[in-house]
């Protein structure tokens, strides 16, 4: 059913990581018989073009923070004159975007954090929904995939329901099938992976990092004035900017313009003591970096 | 090998819930064919003497929170008397107590919720590992379970592992294994059993509850006195006490006298809108109150 419905041969989809899930890592994972999103982020038309262009013409889809989309909505008309095959909607009310997505052609992912957010992308007449645990890399709600998954699947059993959250090897593929998705939607696997934009110090770090390492946070989202959404936090690898300022948001927003300063510099300097590497649990999991064909094929069927 | 190990012929071990797995309930789970563990919780004598009288003779084992254990360690010789077949081992460090569990003849069973207590507990030289994810109800760390389960196989490849937290049906027994867990650790569907010491309102809540309206929190701790250890919190269903005091924990210590004896008065009455009610979010997964016997059949194989 999901092989048909989103036409891959590969029961596993890249998750649309800003800066990270580019055109190329998006048309690599295709290629691998996945379906490579590309990661819109904070919007950028520029830079979705651009992204588009480097897929070079595979067959891939984009993925929007929705309350971020919702603040320049044209940026969808772009996309969709890119004819994707799909659009993912996560972190906001999906239901203003469904019906242009739909009338595209392109498929409607919704990304659910909970059985409540799961309710609302069926109402939005979702044609699949990611149930993302609280495990997973970057954005993300509070609950745990291992309970979420089944009781998402509950809820809408006869929609196709991808699992998010904690699954880097094929042991994570199982158990999700066992808590019955059709597939797997992977991120922090994949910023690991040759095709990534992240930076090779990131890269780095996801290979060499203890799942112990890391922690649900907003000073991150604060720091870069993207806090835009309530309910949301990023997971990221600690570094010596959350022991500074995890718990100390209020203190952050003081100082904020110092801070941001400091803080898009060590960005550019790719210093990762104080740069974010939104990255999830499954950090434990990974151990080189590999092409993304490798991952698919090493993770999934 | 666990069956061997623990003695069992069907690879599930009752949590050791304190208040709630008290000696009938570990023996209706070890006659159905697990391993029952009977809840020491913070310790009472006379308590744990009555459980392990109705637990009838049947062979079940005991666990114990270890930070409070090592306020009252002679409550280990008192449950060793009783000639468990395993003691469990939660929140503290298990080595000055490991040697004479062992010498006891009883395995130890170490609880751990990130991989640096489970090299703790290595050290220790635990028989079996309970990989215990955040999505677990009462007390437990911020990992969840479906990427600290590999990593904890993947640290103790010739241990016996055990997957805890969000399990409340085949589907999550299944996950389990395929995450490389030889069985599993189960709380909170027990809860809902016959035999469980939880209160009838208690019961229904857990049956009612959607796992959206579960909380990580201290606040139950701090009123009860019970914060005696860093780094762990409860998860329990919200209820007018969470909405009242979570997130103002300081405000709830400030007039924490008050606040205590009102607390126990709604424990004596059962009332729910105070009283803690620990559960886990696969309260999903539950809808109703059964034999402890009949989950035990339909949960593991």
């Amino acid at each position: 059913m999901i092989g048909a419905l989103l036409g891959i041969q590969k029961p596993l989809v890249l998750a649309p990581m800003g800066s990270v899930a580019g055109g190329a890592l998006a048309a690599a994972v295709s290629r691998a018989g996945g379906l490579g999103l590309i990661g819109a982020g904070y919007g950028d038309a520029d830079w979705i073009r651009r992204e588009f262009d480097r897929a070079g013409g595979a067959r891939v889809g984009i993925g929007f923070i929705t309350w971020s989309l919702a603040r320049q909505p044209q940026l969808l008309d772009l996309a969709l004159s890119h004819k994707p095959s799909a659009v993912m909607l996560s972190f906001g009310d999906p239901r203003p975007f469904a019906e242009k997505i739909r009338a595209s052609g392109a498929k409607l992912i919704c990304q659910v954090q909970s059985r409540a957010i799961a309710r609302q992308a069926l109402e939005a007449r979702a044609d699949v929904l990611v149930a993302q645990g609280t495990e997973a890399g970057g954005h993300g709600g509070e609950r745990s995939l291992f309970a979420l998954l089944p009781a998402v699947r509950d809820l809408a059993p006869n929609i196709t329901v991808l699992a998010a959250g904690g699954i880097a090897d094929r042991r994570g593929y199982q158990a999700a099938i066992a808590l019955g998705a059709e597939g797997v939607l992977v991120g922090t696997r994949f910023i690991a992976s040759e095709e990534s934009l992240a930076s090779t110090a990131a890269k780095q770090r996801v290979v060499q990092a203890d799942g112990d390492a890391t922690v649900r946070t907003t000073v991150f989202d604060i720091v870069r004035g993207y806090d835009g959404w309530n309910g949301i936090t990023g997971r990221a690898l600690r570094n010596k900017f959350t022991q500074a300022w995890h718990g100390r948001e209020a203190a952050l927003r003081e100082r904020i313009e110092h801070e941001r300063k400091a803080y898009w510099a060590a960005v550019e300097r790719q210093d990762c003591d104080s740069a974010v590497t939104f990255a999830g649990e499954a950090v434990d999991l990974i151990d080189e970096v590999l092409p993304a064909a490798e991952i698919v094929r090493r993770l999934v069927p």
